[in-house]
């Protein structure tokens, strides 16, 4: 299938809830839905949802609807989710074990090969069967590993340079979970989860609510 | 101060990196600042910072530019990060043992009370000094003391059953780790941090890198 380079990234933010719903259709057996049916569960608009389709050629047959298990597998090439990534986690504290214990690691088709810490409490320990490795250590291990992805879970002061030695050791995707805005060159991918602004989101939403 | 209604969830969710910047600036003892200079910290342009910050009244001073303090302190205020809330997690796991732990609680003005879990093996057991609960008490617990912010931190396939506890037990914010789309009143605010839509979002993004 040929790839639009231009699709937009509220589109692309909204696949992954798509495979979601229809990994949940699947897991019931249901073999079709339109994109009607599919509006009434995600609450996108039938229209809206046909459009984001059809960025990526299109799947639905008229009078049909879309095959779900079809849908569900060409979405999940499209996200990448078939193809394995190596994967590292610095900052091993409780943040960063309970990503490396999440469940959508490997279900993203990440598998982590290490983390890493400077504590010297934790270094040589494992989590599950993952082991803790100095961070002095980590240039040389995303070499010669050749490691896609590293996970940053290090206090913000931290970040930015354990960010410069993943991306001058050849990682070109971060999942920072760090409170920093990392600079980082065009060609490395990175995708934020900042806790602190969704927290802070939430708050401003119930401070407001409580005021009407 | 009076605040608009109107207010996009997109500058809200840009409040919470002005509160972040300003802070930092804050502990260099920056006194003031012009809307250009906040620009080259955040990446926004000087005309979204100035027209996000006119939205909640004009804080700066034409030619002088903002008192750091005075909008940092003022943003904290819009963000009812001043307010204290009380506030439980259900799903005493590693997530919701990395949130219990995460520094941004307390920042937003949360006070932790309990843990719930189901588990027999967790329940007793303290985090920090943070008791975990049996989740049969959640209810009780949540009119007893008042709470007002609950933590989903559960399995997907309970999180919409305990969402459905907290609101009849009148908790109006719900901080939500699962990957479900919750449904809750309107009254109710949610705020969702997805981390497999996170990771599937930076996967789809390596994919397409990895064919340029």
């Amino acid at each position: 299938m040929k790839k639009s380079k231009k699709v937009s990234m509220a589109v692309v933010r909204r696949l992954p809830k798509y495979y979601r719903y229809l990994g949940d259709l699947l897991k019931k057996d249901i073999k079709k839905i339109s994109s009607k049916q599919l509006s009434q569960l995600t609450g996108f608009t039938a229209s809206q949802i046909r459009q984001d389709l059809n960025n990526f050629g299109g799947f639905g047959q008229q009078g049909y609807g879309y095959s779900v298990s079809d849908l569900h597998s060409q979405l999940g090439k499209i996200l990448g989710l078939n193809r394995p990534y190596r994967a590292i986690i610095v900052g091993a504290g409780n943040l960063g074990q309970a990503i490396g214990n999440y469940g959508g690691l490997s279900e993203a088709g990440l598998n982590l090969l290490s983390f890493f810490d400077k504590s010297s409490k934790m270094i040589g320990l494992s989590i599950g069967d993952v082991e803790i490795r100095n961070v002095k250590a980590l240039s040389s291990f995303i070499k010669e590993h050749d490691i896609e992805v590293g996970i940053i879970t290090t206090p913000t002061e931290s970040a930015q340079s354990v960010a410069d030695i993943m991306v001058e050791s050849g990682i070109n995707g971060i999942w920072n979970f760090a409170e920093a805005d990392l600079k980082v060159p065009d060609n490395v991918m990175i995708e934020n989860v900042h806790l602190n602004e969704s927290l802070f989101t939430l708050s401003y939403l119930m401070e407001n609510l409580s005021e009407e």
